[in-house]
């Protein structure tokens, strides 16, 4: 069966605005082609999504169809502005919304529903921070279950300062970026083929209930030395 | 073959003096005995470690040894102390070393020597800044090639300023870190297995070929634009 | 006259919803009535604030009224949850939003609206991340132009893992945070009267007109050198 | 009296080799000379400091020797290089031996012994990390009792990836960084003389006994509460 990868475009504009992340996107997506991966861009600001830490915050609320969508992919990547040297508050928000996800392990091996998952992570600014965007939301994403691969973040910033973005710089001929979209587009495509056929037997549950026994234990020894010690 | 994971503390502090990192390190290394896995714990300061960004920095440099250690091994650890929020010192350093591993790729794909390689985290401190040091750490780890399973962070921090440390602070019975140092070692031996089996196949020289000249074609035709646009 | 503190509490949860930051923020609030310093608590997440980087995203944009305020204040503090380890999603939309004052510096020396206001920064959450949270909202603010006085952060975690909030951890009887709240509120009360006695005078254009030229000039010599060299 | 600027080379290359971060210190000096602010330039690796947290780790350290100059400084700089998106090891080394100086308050108000001295930050690096660095590092030193003004960060980064270094990219004809190094010097300058004529009174240790006072009877409430429901 195909690969299926969802991309996030957390820019902080509408559609029909431009919006330099995607101009990156559009690229990765492109090798997604080659490497017959179906990919689907989600452009989060065009939804209603409120504030929250649960996976549906009420009526209106139009997080749980992108969530259903993220449930469904093999590959999730995040794709961020940088403002202020950080990701961007859709970004911030997006994996807020996630933390939801963690009440609704696996009811046997207590694992989160992005176990299994490839993680990713694609960044423009025009200058700096993509470091920072990447390693937080990649580390975020492994929290939820996903794993990372060897570079999965792609990102084009410019020299030091304002300046113009990704698209008016040209940074689409950037070798850098260029070259890294590429690794990141196979070894995401990789891993999540391997971990479709060998999937991560981990059973969380046992493994908490015998950190319990650990904790409690040592909590006993330390009673019993406090009583006679 | 026996999987073999080499963890790094990265404390300040020389032997024989006690370490709270390395109170949480033996109770990583407990679970990968029931794992078969074997490993090793390396103290950085207790070896002679010039600062410096590559893999031999000259005639009294410990480095190259603890390096051939990490080039042997299936999982690397980071384990590190907070200071000031953010990774120790000697964590730095650790990582600033392995940038001469870059220039060391493998001949034919490029991929450079970390790549299949499982990485994990372990920290300890007496208040804040778990997230950073772990998101730094293992973000860092996949830009020199190795894999991040999820949840493969492990750490103890206290309540909000000074205070005890993770021994004395009877860190040893927390249950959120007694859990999660086995989720770490369940899933980077997992995933050692799997990518021994399956090592990522990904020809780095060759995207970097293809990205070269998309570079330069799009340069081509800016150029042109230019002279004639 | 008397000094004026404006605090944005950056939560995620509307009123009438129990708030663990608001719980802090009114320790500070306490405080600074002793001072006989004003202070305005806004909820953001109360408001409709579009995201954005400038002053004004259209008709239904409340951020207008927000920033009147700041504008006007002496003494700005943001306060936080953490989520996932950095600021939450409306505290990163407040400062994304601030950026639109960086076009609107004063016309003769350039100083960017907030020069000569006193910045700090309230944080809570149930673990890990104040570093972060504080280090990076008090850095932004700088950038646009507040002073950081000492020990203007303050902050109440827990220990490692998920548990309890400020409030039901009675986080309120925690030490540092009261020692830490009090530490702010003093110090950004001196030096928000010490600025409105003697403010910042740099005249910024005039820097960036030397700036220009020296960069002019450092130019010309390397195109001479290239030339003749 | 004459102002006295004390900036910490933080370069992982011993002299003489050539330092990046260096020709940047060396334009924020020329800004000094130009307000007669006199300043002292420390390469860190030029000298023998052990890994620590104390003012003192034996025999051969030669960090007192440091501190006493910063101790006598009205400024404080720290410069430091970029690598893998965070501050060099040499950098975090200074920080955590700024740590001893919590212990060495003022007998009477507590104050640390950077209270009334004024931060700033020079950043060098090829690509990206410039916000990382500056952002903990100034939080740092307001935990350790500086003030920050602000715009008191100048750094030089090139574009996405691997590339030439400040000096090499001709980064110094950077009209971005040429602005805010000269930013950085006057606002650092004018802070450090308006600080030398007002100096912060906030006495710590009465702040402190206020707090404990607050929280043990927060605690006998609480107490109580539990005893009687």
């Amino acid at each position: 069966m195909k690969l299926k990868a969802v991309i996030l475009n957390c820019t902080l504009k509408k559609s029909p605005q431009v919006s330099n992340t995607q101009a990156l996107i559009d690229k990765v997506v492109a090798e997604y082609i080659k490497l017959d991966v179906a990919s689907e861009v989600i452009r989060i600001v065009d939804y209603h999504i409120p504030f929250g830490v649960s996976s549906n915050e009420g009526a209106k609320d139009e997080w749980p169809k992108i969530l259903k969508k993220l449930l469904a992919a093999d590959i999730i990547i995040i794709a961020a502005p940088i403002w202020f040297g950080v990701r961007s508050s859709v970004a911030q928000m997006v994996i807020e919304r996630l933390d939801g996800t963690y009440a609704e392990g696996d009811k046997k091996t207590g694992q989160f529903p992005l176990y299994n998952k490839v993680a990713g992570c694609i960044v423009t600014g025009n200058e700096d921070g993509a470091h920072d965007v990447a390693a937080n939301t990649l580390f975020n994403l492994t929290h939820l279950g996903c794993v990372v691969p060897p570079n999965v973040d792609t990102y084009w910033v410019g020299p030091a300062g304002p300046g113009p973005s990704y698209i008016e710089a040209d940074g689409t001929h950037h070798l850098y970026t260029n070259k890294t979209l590429r690794f990141l587009a196979y070894n995401t495509a990789y891993m999540a083929k391997l971990l479709k056929n060998h999937p991560i037997p981990t059973n969380l549950k046992k493994l908490i209930a015998e950190a319990q026994k650990e904790s409690h234990e040592q909590n006993d020894v330390e009673k019993e030395k406090m009583l006679h010690g």
